[in-house]
């Protein structure tokens, strides 16, 4: 029995994180929840699963949570109200509950990276789904679990279909130690890409993409901001970066291939030339559960692949022209320091002025380059905490900036050069 | 550095795995060489491995290979004559050879088997390539496995792909005693089939298949035997009873997928209902060198695989009328015993039969189904040794004299009701 945290609690991976909880009651009890503006269905969650603490992003919301779930427990529908708290300082407490054995971190954005960075010191197994964890502060992090002794398990259908073909390698064996360190014998990663929304589409159709083209992911349900990321490519590119903190291999040996069936979610490539690739129906049920169920395999009454049925599987390789976005996440990796914080938080800024319809989508790359070029005379090689947190801040002040400078301007559209 | 015993030196196993070692002089030794008739390339072999012992399979071979070799130390082109030994029991001093860690078993068919289990007996590592030690003396073996402390390392590529996807589960790590026992967390093998020769033909042409047909195998270059097995599947009826006994699954826990390309080489299904495979070019070498270099990786400078210029991989279910042969051999594995040898040595002689063109392609699963019928009232549970190599030669004369009875009537290729 593994005592869990779920950070995000209402969210996407948060619902699906408690939906296993639900499936597997012998296997994981959950001892503590947060959640941001939801209060309906965090009630819910609370009455379901009983926590011992839960946390609610505004401080504002406490009281009313206090008044509601005091109704529900004076209607016996609720056992016992559990120890409330808010604010940051309450998801730090959340993440770090004594009790818990392993934290899920389904928290999206920068908001996720203190209490991720809290449940890492206090010695917690993290299952990891918030990716800017590693790509914003990868260089702040990993010392941190050196220290701590905390463990690092992807939650993402790829770093896990990469964790899951590593199993039996050194990297798995000492997953405490190891993030950041390549595993011997391990030559290349190669990361698998639907190819988004705009898989089908020449690239010169590109600037005709609406908002309603890019939110229409073909394989994964997803929200909006990261359904946009599949169509720049840009999610691919920040996985990039996030498979290099974590299994410790430069950038030339992460690699990758664009797969429209999403059923082979990663693959590792040996020494000795032997391929290993991790499948399933795209569903982030099965990488969450095994974040936190490692090193053990959970019976599942889910639907078995059945490759026959699916009849193939199709391979390309990434048209760079058409997703500039990548080429910009490899360059912000390899320069390293503050820049992947810097272009990470960019593209969520360039994504919103996006979906706000305030700038084309084939501008998104323009935005985030011009950005990450700004940058450049600033960066810093070992940032501390804070400059993540500056630097995160500049990019989006920097990006709204530059559009509202570009946006009655004619060239919004071709200001690259 | 490790010391290895090459059984079956001059054969296709034999002269990869030799290229093997002199691709990788850090990594291997050759202390031991057995072959049957190539007295040329032995001594070539000889040369380059500078091995401690040989063995020749007929007695008669051994004062010309003394001479030659002795013909070539006084021409100083080798530096030392090997110890030189013949016959079953030569065979068997260089299986159990002392210096050996480690035996490749690449000598093909029954003849297999007793060097194979002289090496278990010595408690040697195996990297199994001989299917019969386990196929046909699964119930022998097992429990020689268990008292020697021998380790099999499946050498074929589809078990060395389960092989390789299980690593990271209690099976590998304890290879030394789980053959035979199944992994926690384990569900489902799926073992991949190129679908051989006729995979495009239409069952109802398959009456026409001459032996050049079937002999032309789409992917895998290996003899006529084996090819003509991947012809009727039956080699994939083989590796499924093979599995059985190494991964201890029941055999409605093993699956078989067409899968032209042979890329993916076979594929585990976990609890989870994560899907885990192996992939790489259609190349022998890669699983001889896994066995060879377990659980290590070493680099090689072979083809990498490139799925984006395969382009596709296809799957579709095997058509049990097109492939009676992989029913007969989930039968025998289930029947288990002796079957499973009366199986093998019934389709080694109905392929040969085949061969000499005394038999129709589509009577060798018919002459197969007959033997396995007539042996149900003989069969033995728990067989020794001596009762295996009798139900083999048993199954072996009673397919020639069903030939030989049949062979004048126009009923061979309708027998079967």
């Amino acid at each position: 029995m593994k005592a869990i945290s779920v950070l995000g609690s209402t969210g996407s991976i948060g619902t699906q994180t408690l939906e296993i909880a639900q499936e597997c009651p012998k296997d994981f009890k959950v001892v503590a929840l947060t959640a941001g503006k939801n209060l309906d269905l965090l009630i819910e969650q609370i009455k379901q699963h009983q926590p011992e603490v839960v946390a609610i992003a505004d401080k504002d919301d406490l009281a009313e949570l206090h008044q509601r779930l005091k109704n529900l427990a004076n209607q016996n529908k609720s056992k016992q109200i559990p120890h409330l708290v808010a604010g940051s300082e309450g998801l730090n407490t959340a993440a770090s509950w004594n009790t818990a054995d392993l934290v899920v971190t389904g928290i999206v954005g920068c908001a996720g990276l203190l209490p991720t960075l809290a449940a890492i010191r206090a010695g917690k197994d993290i299952a990891l789904a918030n990716k800017e964890t590693l790509i914003a502060a990868g260089p702040v992090v990993l010392p941190e679990l050196k220290l701590s002794g905390s463990r690092l398990f992807p939650a993402d259908s790829e770093h896990s279909a990469i964790f899951q073909c590593l199993q039996g390698t050194p990297w798995a064996e000492n997953a405490r130690l190891s993030t950041g360190i390549p595993t011997p014998g391990l030559r290349n990663i190669q990361l698998t890409a639907s190819g988004g929304a705009f898989r089908d589409w020449p690239a010169e159709k590109l600037k005709n993409a609406t908002v309603k083209d890019a939110t229409s992911h073909p394989n994964w349900s997803m929200g909006k901001k990261i359904t946009v990321d599949s169509a720049t490519l840009m999610n691919k590119g920040l996985e990039v970066i996030e498979a290099h903190y974590l299994f410790g291999l430069d950038y030339e040996h992460i690699e990758i291939v664009i797969h429209p069936q999403s059923i082979i979610h990663s693959m590792i490539e040996l020494a000795d030339s032997s391929v290993l690739a991790q499948m399933g129906w795209p569903d982030m049920k099965l990488p969450i559960l095994y974040a936190m169920s490692w090193p053990h395999r959970i019976e599942t009454p889910w639907k078995r692949l059945n490759l026959p049925t699916i009849g193939q599987l199709t391979f390309s390789n990434p048209d760079k022209s058409k997703y500039p976005c990548l080429e910009l996440a490899y360059d912000a990796g390899k320069a390293s320091g503050t820049m992947p914080a810097v272009l990470n938080a960019a593209n969520e800024e360039a994504v919103a002025q996006f979906l706000e319809e305030k700038i084309h989508f084939i501008n998104i790359p323009k935005v985030i380059e011009s950005t990450c070029e700004v940058h450049k005379k600033d960066l810093m090689s070992n940032p501390q905490l804070n400059d993540v947190i500056e630097v995160d801040n500049w990019a989006r002040r920097e990006v709204r900036s530059f559009v509202k400078r570009n946006s009655h301007s004619i060239a919004l559209s071709t200001f690259r050069k």
